[in-house]
């Protein structure tokens, strides 16, 4: 055990120690095992947003083994999907890299409104997959957010108590802020403050902008010179909301872009203190090829092995 | 155990050795026993379409008696029923065809809105049945659907841990999207990966049109030229969304229409590698002599004895 | 144990000996006793309508043992009440007349709006005061009536497990039909079969008349020129959409009307192949010994000892 | 055991042995024991209307130790309050006076519309606390009283089976009768009724005025003759409606008013055959003194020691 | 064991040894040890309000071990988070300062509309962190009350059984009342009131203004002429309506305000016999030097060391 990961897991001692090797196990694993830095794989765009907008620009991702295939070979720290996907393939690929079974989903043939995902798994299932971690999706400023929170809180003390580990996407969306404000500096940061009060042992937040949502935040901001000009800076905020560091905190990749720009967004992270990246679109849209090796770019990136 | 149907189960690796029998007893039952293909009778319009308008054609149908025995006779993999039906005749029939119990309903006596079938069985049913599978409907599309997700969720569980099969009737239908778009190519393939995704072994979909519904998707169909000019290319594109083909993806047959244009569909879905048919209607309403024929004629396209 | 209550439990091979026996003890007891004829004594009219509205004609009905008194002396099959009433006599008439316990009921001092009864009792109450059955009140047509259809599917499984009978009363009735259309022979019939396939081992529906309601059954109705021109017709059409007759159909009486009325409607019923009536306020409404000489009257009629 | 206490008893034979004791200790204690006759001292206005307006008044009733030593000194029957009194003295006066657990209240900081108490104790309350009842309020003719109805449905169904006693208060109110019609004896009569029929022991209603509300009803009260001019005819309606007065049934003192007032209200009571009262602001509100000698002038009129 | 600890403790004996023991134990903690007299320090200010309002002033106070370390050294009888913070501590500090698991928050990111803060904790969370009470708030005058009243029934039935203590925040805010009703000496007394009455062991209420807003109960403040003039009248008329001053009473200090301001009402809580303070925002965010000395000065105030 790296005397990194021995320091992470020191900020988790009151867990269990079924959730502290759960814990143990997502840092240990990949290419990046050891250096408290995790690139994890989800694929939950099926459920998210269609097959075809998912899996059409690299067919080989219709077929569920093909992602388990990918985490694998690339070295990510963990594979994340839905309830069908893990099912799946989970069988096939038994020990072959920690699984993180995403707990609640959302459809875009659904009719729009405040966003509250369908529950499509439980912590049986998790168990029962030989998964190491839920992962669990919350928006922050929608009106059904108490529903949210509320499944998210049985799930946390359920999965605790059977050792396992918990993850949280926090991601703000709702009739109480703006678009803009979804990746506000304040939000996001309240976001990650949010997540980790529930009890995550890991948090999924988007990389943040400058902007700066509610005017009672703005005031403090501005009042203390809290620093949010750079993505470093911006991403150290997060990360010190996140119990002052003390909550490992991973930024999601958002829509795929330029190789380039994912590069320096990864700069930023790493630079201001991020824990790592979740990596979705960006990589199983690629030939495989072109995607291990841009994965493995990346956690270069983090091991600092590259600048 | 044929090569196809130990092919088929292997996909299923994660289930228990309950649910791979359960499984195993659907395809190796019937005159397509061993194929890999099935033909289901479905007989919920009852229920769904009042008695009048569902057996008042062939009132032999009236009596719960006639649907097992025409399943039965005709060779068909499994028969599908509510509560009711199943009762009336699980004790006469115990072990003479293998049995899915639709855990939910809708009638047509009810107000319109958002469509969400109501509970009207439950998985203890299913098991004092000697069922070998759960049958459930899900309306994506719907506001409710987030019940209706939850709903299956839990029953899934349910039913997976007493060894049992799930199959999922996966209609899209309410606000959120066009009559049309009900069937577009589009939302069929979306549907089947929701209900896979959801953890179904079996997915029911209706045959999709050219049509696509959503802008964000058809986009996609565009640059990628996923081909859906003939019906084959269409069930292609489902089956694929369905996991790659790694999941039993069946046809709905749909209103009655002329026998010539069903044979013509069944073609089409065979060509386009569907795994059968369920069907209803065009079965049950006919007088029991041209019901077996008919549906004979529809296994042998199936099994490939006739083109 | 006569041929025909035989012949009537083997439509029911499914439930378990409890059930059966309960059943058969419904059947056998009373002057119909073993005819497979059902006259059942229902008192939820001080519930249902207030206390003076249903028991001021006949004052005696007010005390709660008028009934079992009225029930066992008349030579009922059955009598049935919501808890209060039950629980005011089952220790003092205890194994003198089979009980049902209904389970849900609504009162008149109620707003409007589409209807939906409060549960009222539990099948454990069912069973600490030694019922044969569960009563249970269902109206399709309202917006309400997956809320209905899911308590009576979950009382139904508990109900079958503890090994009693349960009765539905299905009454269509809310937004999604005319006020005429409550006794719609389409509608009465789809009443009858939504009951069978929620899992009632008895049918309770109203005498329906000769008006359809709905376009799409209107159309069948017409062109396989099913009869309803008279009551026998409809009440033949209500029992075979009761699963061909193999469940036991029987017949409210409605509001207080003329005798020479009532028993018309009696031979409608028992000429249609009807099982039976249940018989409140025109019964318990009269003096005992005039109540005791007309239900006297109406068991004759359907034992046919009388036309 | 007095001849009147086993008679009242012997309307309850369906109940246990644990809820026979504690009706008969209902019956058997303080100055009334034995007559069949009941004098209960409530104290929810706290809870129902703030602390200053019900006990300013007379400050001692600010601490929960005055209410028990009240009740006990006066030789009520029982003391019925919320679980936050009860809990501040059951411990202290164990033993001393039966206690009534009210598991629901309503306070007057809230909202208006169609009233529905929050549930704020338990049956596990009840019984840790060493309680011979549960008293829970219904509000007949609110939108809400499906909640209400099965909350209690749920609640005397674990009240009996662990031996207590259930008293309702049964009080129309809400959007489907008039501020009128709360009082009106068909409806006061008709809330008798629905308590009755929903398994209380012991109903609480408000003395009823000559006033009748619904159309339906005033036919019959017409017709039938139903003798409503003075209290004491409309108490012995009441009774009467309370299952023919085989169930408990007591009348609450209302507001506070003149002494001379409530000794009239209480001779119509007992001349109609009313089984006493429930007196809460009328007692409390008093000095301590005033208050015994009160109480002891009621509880003579009930006992016939006066007129 | 002090002789006033022995006489608060008298209070609640019908509460089980486990929760005296508790009891006691936040009595007995700290600097005012053994007074009666309780200064607890609560920081949800995280969640309630968002990171940078809150710790950004002292950023020190982003490490969730400050506030364990800050309460620790100050003397506080308590810390007051919710499970994230104390998860990140309750192992490292275990059994240096009793714990309060505040079960249930509210965040700044969510729409308006009448108050329901979400659970985020439970019972069992505060068991295995060691906890010696759980925390919640409840919101009078909220649309929503009987939904928090239900939470916290449960919650307090659950607390005491497993002998844990409960603290209820009750701050009357919503539709029902105006802005400046939320702090009228009225509504503050009736808040205090209800926490008693569902079971609250410590209640915590805002220091009441002289502002009466309800007009039913300003008739009764002028006619039985209850002082209200000065904060120490105030506060008394609070204790007493906290069931004659046998609840523990304790206020909050609201927004950060001059020093001075803070002291004037503290001697104000204390002169009123109020037992003690709950201090978040005007101790965190100073240096931690500050905030000892200043907290330091309150317990003084209280203990009565300095005027």
């Amino acid at each position: 055990m790296s005397e990194r990961v021995r320091e992470i897991l020191s900020w988790y001692r009151s867990d269990n120690p079924g959730t502290l090797s759960n814990l143990a196990r997502l840092l240990n694993h990949g290419r990046l095992g050891g250096t408290g830095k995790l690139v994890i794989l989800p694929v939950d765009q099926g459920f998210e947003h269609g097959p075809a907008r998912s899996f059409a620009p690299n067919p080989a991702g219709y077929d569920p083994r093909y992602h388990f295939e990918l985490g694998i070979t690339a070295g990510c720290n963990a594979y994340a999907a839905p309830l069908g996907f893990l099912e799946a393939g989970a069988a096939d690929f038994a020990g072959e890299i920690p699984l993180i079974l995403k707990l609640n989903n959302s459809d875009s043939l659904s009719p729009g409104g405040d966003p509250c995902p369908a529950l499509t798994g439980s912590v049986n299932d998790a168990l029962r997959l030989g998964c190491s971690a839920i992962g669990f999706t919350i928006y922050p400023a929608s009106t059904q957010r108490n529903e949210m929170y509320g499944q998210i809180r049985e799930l946390t003390e359920e999965a605790k108590a059977a050792g396992l580990a918990v993850v949280v996407w926090s991601y703000p969306r709702g009739s109480a802020i703006s678009k803009e404000g979804e990746t506000a500096i304040d939000v996001v940061a309240y976001a990650a403050q949010i997540a980790c009060q529930l009890g995550a042992h890991i948090v999924k937040v988007k990389p943040p902008t400058a902007h700066i949502e509610q005017a009672a935040a703005k005031k403090i901001y501005e009042k203390e010179r809290i620093p949010v000009a750079t993505l470093a800076d911006r991403i150290r905020h997060v990360v010190q909301s996140a119990f002052g560091g003390r909550r490992i905190t991973i930024f999601s990749g958002g829509e795929a872009k330029e190789t380039s720009a994912i590069f320096d967004e990864i700069r930023g992270i790493r630079d201001g203190g991020g824990f790592g990246s979740i990596i979705g679109r960006n990589s199983f849209q690629r030939p495989k090829k072109d995607a291990i090796e841009f994965l493995g770019a990346v956690m270069d990136l983090y091991a600092g092995k590259t600048k």
